[in-house]
């Protein structure tokens, strides 16, 4: 396959964070051409995307950097004249519509099309991935979360009785482009603030994929003086003395021994934000305590592993390229 | 009393960044003046200070904002010559020698001066301060930890056996002046980093004075690209359904309606740090879901309530002037 | 005068990062009670402020920090009502309605005040400002360079047919709280732009009040990553070797010995913006070479000495209330 | 070329912030391959480094990011020993020992050396660098500014009596990565501060490149707190209104139409830092008034285009590789 033959990917909100991002990275790719469609919400003279737009570009894929109401309008479209879909909003995470409604305060109005989406977290869905058109990208948070404690509530390693707390940080790009007084310079630098607690819309996300209850998992969200990374410290006590440090080390090498994109930290050791900034990496590292108690600290860049990066690596999936081309 | 007639205070360790808080904020005290007072420590042609610089210079009270070992080794003689002590170092805040070693790694050398040494939190201990020669000022982390837990612990509003979780977040200003990689601008900046997990040395303070087991209260310590403040967020789940959102409210606000320092948001509202930069207020907030599920968050300026300001306020205790003056 | 008989001045404008200095200063005056002023900008139902609100609410003194719209607007009425005016505005800096309409690319609708506007300049024009009915407060830029290079310019110090460069730079409370993609964290933090070369509005309030030409003064204007402080660099050439270091050195020192907010630094010293950062201080350094090429840095905080600080300085001297009363 | 048979480049002082810089770059090779040597100065145990570990390691070239005193010790050897080096420190770009010792304010230990050190500004003098086996990276500021002033001057647009004046801004990351007050975070954060004013190192750099006398060029230095980053703001004044701004852009345009990595900007526009943030570009921009003031701004990342990009493309013209590769 040669660069002069390069697939066409649509990327709908590129001028957000995201979408910049996806830019970026679809610049480096040897395969895919990205395309800049303008949405009518960029922009009053705009005409509207529609199936034909997949068909006047020629694009293979479209990637949807969009709030969740523009996703659930054009995506039907989209599938409909032939493109795949990599879409980046909340709309086709959760699995029901009232699910949806709950946490994200407004009907779904593509349900039908909550069946057939692949959620597009790669290190546990693979296969499903592969064989999709319509891929529902992981928001950022639960990116973070679900790699750092599936694999553990799987082995039977969390007492789940005394839970799961998620302190979570986000620099401010995950807020999106819009200006608004909370992203203002002079109210965020050398401040330090929580903006979501125990109740953020990603937190589904993450009783979806791992397997919890909601009372199982609390979660929130702290906004950094930074632009750009995710960090999530994360609590529990096991469920007996047998998870040892050994232990839990040993299911994270299991689980991720053969994944590019996952990087394990030795015993005591945890990552910080610069190890994953401008990277597709989510690292992860932890300490014990002789008495079961368990601190993991789960980082990742949320504008790559947490938004554009894994996009361009579920396409990848569902093109057949290799998964980590242009990452 | 009028200023012309100023009590003295002598600071050792005016240079660094507590110390140099502490001169700012006696700058504006009307009763009394600060005296940077040379350590060798500081330079190496500086005499050693003894009783004889508090007779010499006429001292009511000293601050020591120097590490441990320095505070072990003055302030015997400093009492001795008549002097108040208020120490900002960690040398007296656990009860025990035995404590203390393992906690700070080295043996105690002041081990006589434990016992009648008051723990400066005056929100939790006024009248021993007020009678007290030597108060050892309490930690930074410990100071915002204590204040928002100790009432609802003291309540029976918190399932110990589910345990508090307290995941603290501070402003460089915290690893004090003294140049290392660690706080050096290019490391910090567009960072967070996690640096102690389960095991920081100000826990044992926190088990002391809200009457924990150290497996009820695990505690991490972060570091924020900005200058100065701490934010903890703290989770807990309550024993019952009892201790609704309202219950809690009145908890926090039984403890603190009479005290100047300490400020309760309204259920639901939480403080950021630039709501306590520069000031001597602990600021505290909570959130609650219906299942019991609670997070506080608690907010200082860790060199004001976190060490100068607090120290002055102790000062004002002992010495008989208005808490808040200076602050 | 007792705090039980203070005097009320009103704000205009509070809700901006000025007018919360001014709330913030004047509740430490011990003379002088601020009271925010609701204005129609600030919120679709406030009532029309106007001369009866100076009635109503008893006030010896309006400050507007607004913009100079609201200011040309509100000043007459407020002045007829008895109040005196201290405006933040650029509203009554220049001298003629051409040279506002020129720089501020709009008409100048208060036409009538601009004779009695007094420059509140007070290190300048003291005498004026004490007798005023309106104090037009200078720009926070105009006020760095005006306080480094007038006394030069006043003494010949400077070679003026190759002019003066001023190079300035400004942290991002200058540009307003008025949240805009310009000011928001992502597109401030880790960068530095010039957003106005040669050519800014505040240039004018310099050649008027320094005696110079325009093409002897080059000014640009450049972002900091930073909430609050403005650094001017400053570049001349001396007409003859005579102004050396030291003669250069006395000329600030007699400018400014009797003045409180002016610090000058040692020869080859310069200030950084921590020096005067919250504070009503304008710090000056200089370093020259052998053939009479100097710089000097001028440095100020723009919300205090740039704005609100300077603002009650002013309202001090046309109250008679000591100069450095609150600041 | 295939990369089975990559070139070897040893990279002395690689934990510095440059050296960090070229590991990351020569990773994207696709025909050298990065080798990091061990100084003495980085460790005690380290052997010290000679001709023998070219051959030992079979090095093609040797990249110095190393102090000045420390290339003056190994060039001489690893030329002996038939390496290319290109040395990223001061030690060989004055053309003189006289003026090394002016301005490093100690003696040249390798004079014999300069005569056949090619100055690496491959803009400038590509032939020369590709005949080389001595490259002297340039400086930070000197590439930023000959960049900018080098065309014009040459044009004769530029009053050298009234001189250039360039006011230079730089990230953190230039001070070095070696822990100090200067550099520690409390001291950074929310400052700007100048630190040498007209007499900075780089200065004979620009005078040497760009044809000037000492007194036709002021340069000041200042830290941005930021990580990474140069701009300079650069003024003078035409000889005449000829030099208009046509004239000013076209002579840019003439002189690096052909150049991969100095973008002009279109009349009145200027870059910012993010315009060039980890890239190889120098982004030129200016502005001018109609009596001829103009003000140049040019932008780099100083970590890149400034000392660890420009070398890598210094390596790719002596070692015959396309000028843009890994870049």
């Amino acid at each position: 396959m040669s660069s002069s033959k390069s697939l066409r990917a649509g990327i709908v909100g590129f001028r957000g964070y995201s979408g910049n991002e996806l830019i970026h990275i679809l610049h480096r790719h040897r395969f895919v051409t990205g395309v800049p469609l303008e949405h009518r919400s960029d922009s009053s003279s705009a005409s509207p995307l529609s199936g034909q737009t997949v068909k006047d570009q020629d694009l293979a894929v479209v990637f949807l950097a969009t709030p969740p109401e523009a996703s659930m309008e054009l995506t039907a479209d989209f599938l409909a004249a032939g493109a795949k879909v990599v879409d980046l909003s909340g709309a086709f995470r959760l699995r029901t519509p009232e699910n949806y409604a709950r946490w994200y305060k407004e009907p779904h109005t593509a349900a039908a099309l909550l069946a057939e989406a692949a959620y597009g977290l790669p290190e546990f869905y693979r296969n499903t991935i592969q064989n999709a058109r319509l891929v529902s990208n992981p928001g950022c948070y639960p990116t973070a979360a679900n790699l750092a404690i599936r694999p553990l509530i799987n082995a039977g390693a969390v007492n789940l009785q005394a839970g799961i707390i998620c302190d979570a940080k986000s620099g401010v790009s995950g807020a999106g482009r819009k200006p608004s007084m909370k992203t203002s310079f002079c109210e965020v630098t050398e401040n330090f603030s929580a903006y979501s607690l125990l109740d953020h819309r990603h937190v589904p996300e993450v009783l979806q994929n791992s397997n919890l209850e909601e009372s199982q998992f609390s979660f929130s969200a702290q906004l950094i003086p930074i632009d750009r990374g995710i960090l999530e410290t994360i609590y529990f006590r096991t469920p007996t003395l047998d998870f040892n440090t050994d232990r839990i080390y040993q299911i994270y090498q299991d689980a991720y021994a053969n994944e590019r994109f996952v990087r394990i930290h030795s015993p005591g050791k945890v990552p910080d934000l610069h190890s994953v900034r401008r990277t597709n990496y989510c690292d992860i590292g932890f300490s014990q305590q002789p008495d079961g108690r368990t601190v993991v600290v789960s980082a990742i860049d949320n504008l790559v592993k947490g938004a554009a990066g894994q996009a361009v690596q579920n396409m990848n999936l569902i093109l057949g390229f290799p998964e980590v081309e242009g990452l």
